[in-house]
């Protein structure tokens, strides 16, 4: 394909995709019909299957997005900052400002989980990929020998668990600011941090 | 009302509550009517309503009664064991039990979060009491001079948060066995109990 090409058709997907994003928090995911995303955007029905599968796949394609644009954020971070520990604490942080700069797309993802199979396997997708960055992480820092031996999966596991449970406290149940679910999100790391290392 | 009122009346409500258990879980929360509720368990409509409110009352009940068990579990073993790091561990073994023992009230609680406001609201009184009786024991653990001075609230999220993650991988995802979350659940807890303890 020309790059003329290969960028209208780039745009073309980005374009389905921030529609979609709109529609599905402005209708719901579930009221969200591919009909709908077709009009909205414009496009002919063709084309929506030219990107598409079915709105599973779209749900799938803006998860997908919004791992690689955290897990960019975090990198971004390591490049100036050197120390494990620190990293381990101030990258959740951004993590958490990435969550609330994206707040439709947090707010689905609070939202979708549990209601059907091919929903949870597209969630599953996108925690799978950010719990492997997280275990990453950790297992370099015990390479290095600034956290101890300890299993990985158990706190990879504990770090989404604790982001995704504070970011549906704010997103969904607006029981909290942005700010407490930052401050927790950071404070919880500071205390498992302690945990973590080889000589605290 | 004499006490064999009492009891007849107690019996029917936790008739009728696990009628409405054995629906949600065969038909899914969502698809379940109140009029299913009162034919499966046989009673009159004015007696359903006796009771209950509406469906996210009877979710409320069953959710009410599930932190109940929990707690009482947790209680039970307050009265075995002494030491506040072991108990600090050895408890999450025991609520992970509860819940892979009450699989079915596991899994609505892991598939109905953030389908709607009423249903939010049911959940969030069942975590807030599961994140309140946790929150109470590491404060009981600062005061008696075992764990250190650090914010609670943050801990005792990150706590709830990761059994309920790792609950829902086992229960929905059916992504690990029932031991593998239990034991993942343990260990996390031995990494942050460090993290937590004055001398480690």
């Amino acid at each position: 394909m020309p790059i003329s090409k290969l960028k209208q058709s780039k745009e073309r997907r980005e374009h389905l995709l921030e529609c979609s994003l709109q529609l599905f928090v402005e209708k719901g995911y579930f009221n969200t019909a591919i009909r709908d995303i077709i009009a909205e955007s414009g496009v002919g029905t063709g084309t929506f299957y030219n990107y598409f599968i079915d709105k599973e796949d779209v749900l799938k394609a803006l998860l997908d997005g919004f791992a690689e644009t955290i897990i960019n954020g975090i990198k971004d971070y390591y490049i100036v900052e050197e120390s494990i520990p620190e990293r381990f604490i101030e990258t959740k942080r951004i993590t958490m400002e990435i969550f609330a700069q994206n707040e439709k797309l947090s707010e689905i993802y609070s939202r979708v989980a549990g209601a059907s199979a091919p929903i949870d396997q597209c969630i599953k997708a996108f925690e799978d990929k950010l719990i492997g960055f997280y275990s990453g992480n950790i297992e370099y820092g015990i390479r290095k020998g600034v956290f101890k031996l300890i299993p990985v999966a158990p706190i990879a596991h504990s770090i989404l668990a604790t982001e995704k449970f504070l970011l549906y406290k704010w997103v969904v149940l607006k029981d909290i600011t942005k700010e407490e679910m930052i401050n927790m999100v950071v404070s919880f790391h500071e205390t498992l941090a302690v945990g973590l290392l080889r000589n605290p």
